[in-house]
C-alpha cells in the first residue's frame, strides 16, 4: 500500500480571459497535505459528465474549440459569444479546477481516527477538482466502496445515481404519482429505469431513437415514447394517462420538450376530468429542468391551464433539503448497487492530456447519448 | 325595498360550436328561487376583467369578432384557430354563463337566518355567471359591503383586490423579501402599489409608458421601471438589487418578460455574491404568471443558474391553500378599503346588450391598461 507520493501533480484547469476566450490546460500543482479531518486520494477514475462541461467551457461555443500545445500538455481554447461575456465576469482571470466526481484510493490521512480508518480504502467523492492526480477531501465526504469495487466502477457514484434517486425522492415529497424523463436512454436514464422497476414507480421514458426504445424495454421499462414518431404526443398522452405521472425531469432544457410534456399531462388529466374548467384541469403539473443538452431558449406554449410549474433542479440544494441522514441513506444504496442499478458504461478511457485532444473533445462535447468518457489521471 | 322580481331575466352566455366558432349572446333564463342557504342578488354592477375574456371568447382570435342580431339582442361570433379546437373539446355545445364577479342588492333569501339577514344589503360576490340580471348564491359567499358603498364601487371586490393581496401573502409564505410586478399601471397594479406602500413591502413596478411611471409615483410607488427605456434592464437590476425582490408576478405571460425578470434577479443576486458559482447564485428566484395579456409562447433564456421557478398562479387554488379564516380576513380588508386601496376605475358603463356591440368589444378585448368596462345588467 505504501505509495510514492510526488510533491507536485497534474490538474485540469479552466480559465476565462477578459477577451472572452476560455482556456483548458493541465497545470502542475502542489500535492496537498491532508488536514486532520481529511484524506488524500490518488484519483484513478473520473467521468466527464454533461454537468462538467459547464465549468470546463463556460458558455463558449463548443464548435469553436481549437487545441494548441504539445500532446502531453495540450491547451484547448474556445470563444465565448459576445453577449454571454458579462455573465461570466466573476470568473475572469481565476483558474478553476474541473471535475465533479471520481474515485480512487486513500494514500494518506490526517490525524483524526475517521480519516486514518480510510487509508488503503477505495472511495468515491464528489469534491470538485477531480480531474487531478491527487485530491485532499474531508473524510466524512468519502463514500467507501465495497471490497471488490474498482475505482473505474465507482467513478460515477454521485452525479447520475443521486440525481436519479433524487428524482424519485422529489416525486414522493411533492406527492406525484409517477415520473416522466427525457433523454431517457442516458446512463442516468437507465439507472432511473432500474430504480423505478425495482421500486414499483410508474415511469414514462422519452427517447429519440427506436434502438433506445428497445434498450430501455430490455432492462425493464414499461413506457417508452419515441419523440421522432409521428404519433409521439398521442403515445405520450396515453402513457401519462395510464401512469398518472405529473412530474417531469428534462435533461434537454431548450426548445419545446418541457412544454410538450406539460401539454400532454394536461390532456391526460382532462381525459379524467368531468366537464370543462376555464382555467384548465385541477391537476398540478411540474417539470424540472436538470440539464441543458439544448442550450437554446425554452419555449412554453402555456396551453395547460394555470396549475403548472417549471424550474431548475440541482442536486446539491436537493441534498441539503433532504438532510444528511436521508442523503447518507441514498449514498449507501449507491455503494450497495454500484455494479447493478448504478453501473455506468464508458465509450473510452483517456489520460488527462488525451481528454484535451481535439478528437476527444469533439466526441464528449457533443453529449450524444451513449458517448461517455472516463479519465484515468495516472494513465 | 320590495322589488318586482320577474320570472325570467337576461344572462350572457358563451357557446363553442363543433366547427370552432364561439358565440356570445344574451339568453332569457328563469330567475332562480334561492335554496335555504342562498340569497337572490339583483346584479347591478359587474366588471369585464381580462380573466373574463377567457371564458367569453375561449381561445378565439379576438380580431375575428363579428356582431349580428339586433342592437337589443346582439350575437358576437369569433373563430377559434384550427389547432386550438381540440383544447376546448369539453366545452363544445355547452352554453356557459360569463362574468366572474359583481355586486348588487339582495332581493330575496332562503329560509336560513344567515341568508335572511342579508335581505336589502348590498353585497359583492365572485360567483361566476355574474353577467346576469339575477343570480342566486350561497349567503356565506357574499361579502357584505359597508353602508354607503354602492354596487358600482363594490363590483370588483374579488379578482383584483384578492389577487393583489394574494401576491403579498405568497411573498410572505415563500419567504421572499419583495415583489416585482408587470403591467403595473393596471387597476390591480395600482392596488398593489397602495398595499405595499401602506404595509412597507418592497415593490418593483414595470410599466410600458412614461405617463404610467408618473401615475404610480403619484400614488406612492418607489421603484418604477419603464420597459421601453433603453436602459430598462439596468434600471430593473438596480431596483431588484436595492429591494432584494425575488418573487415576480407577470400579467403578460408571453414573450421574454418573465425570463428578463429572472435574468435581472440573478444579476442583482450576483452583485452580492462572493466568487463565482458555476450553477449561478444561491438565491432562489420565482416568477408567477397570473395573466395572459400576450398569448404568444413564453421564451426563457435560462441564463439565471438553476435556482429558479416559473409557474401559473391562480386565485382560487391560492384561497383554498390559505384556508377560510385567512381568506375571510383578506375579504374584510377589501370591504374596509374598497373606496381607497381597492378603488377601481372604469372607462365606460354599459348595458348587457352594449357589452356585445362591436365598438365595445374592440375596446375591452384589447385589454389596454386603463381601459376597463363595467356592466350594469339593468341599464
Amino acid at each position: 500500500m505504501a505509495q510514492e507520493i510526488p510533491e507536485k501533480a497534474l490538474q485540469m484547469q479552466s480559465l476565462i480571459r477578459k477577451d472572452g476566450t476560455v482556456e483548458l490546460s493541465l497545470v502542475e500543482v502542489p500535492v496537498p497535505a491532508p488536514a486532520d479531518d481529511e484524506v488524500l486520494i490518488r484519483v484513478e477514475a473520473t467521468p466527464i459528465n454533461p454537468s462538467d462541461l459547464g465549468l470546463m467551457f463556460g458558455p463558449a461555443d463548443r464548435n469553436s474549440v481549437s487545441v494548441s500545445g504539445s500532446p502531453e500538455r495540450p491547451v484547448a481554447t474556445a470563444r465565448i459569444p459576445e453577449e454571454m461575456i458579462p455573465g461570466v465576469a466573476a470568473r475572469v482571470d481565476q483558474p478553476l479546477p474541473a471535475g465533479n466526481e471520481g474515485a480512487g484510493v486513500v494514500v494518506k490521512a490526517g490525524s483524526n481516527d475517521e480519516a486514518r480508518a480510510l487509508v488503503g480504502k477505495t472511495v468515491a467523492v464528489a469534491g470538485g477538482a477531480m480531474y487531478s492526480q491527487y485530491r485532499a477531501v474531508k473524510a466524512r465526504d468519502c463514500l467507501v466502496l465495497h471490497e471488490g469495487t474498482t475505482p473505474a466502477e465507482g467513478a460515477s457514484c454521485f452525479v447520475n445515481p443521486l440525481t436519479a434517486l433524487g428524482m424519485v425522492e422529489t416525486m414522493k415529497m411533492e406527492n406525484h404519482a409517477g415520473l416522466v424523463h427525457t433523454a431517457a436512454a442516458s446512463n442516468l436514464g437507465q439507472m432511473l429505469v432500474k430504480i423505478c422497476r425495482d421500486d414499483g414507480i410508474p415511469l414514462v421514458n422519452i427517447v429519440r431513437r427506436q434502438s433506445h426504445v428497445e434498450l430501455l424495454k430490455d432492462i425493464g421499462a414499461t413506457h417508452v415514447c419515441n419523440s421522432t414518431d409521428d404519433d409521439f404526443t398521442d403515445q405520450l398522452t396515453g402513457a401519462l394517462a395510464e401512469t398518472g405521472a405529473t412530474l417531469g425531469f428534462d435533461a434537454i432544457g431548450g426548445g419545446k420538450t418541457a412544454s410538450q410534456i406539460l401539454t400532454c399531462m394536461e390532456r391526460a388529466a382532462s381525459r379524467k376530468a368531468e366537464g370543462f374548467s376555464r382555467y384548465g384541469s385541477d391537476v398540478y403539473k411540474h417539470v424540472c429542468i436538470y440539464g441543458g443538452l439544448d442550450r437554446s431558449p425554452t419555449i412554453l406554449t402555456r396551453n395547460y391551464g394555470m396549475l403548472w410549474g417549471l424550474g431548475g433542479w440541482l442536486l446539491t440544494p436537493f441534498l441539503q433539503k433532504i438532510g444528511r441522514d436521508k442523503a447518507e441513506q441514498l449514498r449507501r444504496r449507491v455503494a450497495d448497487e454500484i455494479k447493478t442499478t448504478f453501473a455506468s458504461s464508458y465509450t473510452r478511457e483517456v489520460s488527462l492530456p488525451e481528454a484535451l485532444h481535439s478528437d476527444s473533445i469533439a466526441v464528449y462535447a457533443r453529449q450524444a447519448t451513449g458517448e461517455k468518457y472516463l479519465i484515468d489521471p495516472h494513465k
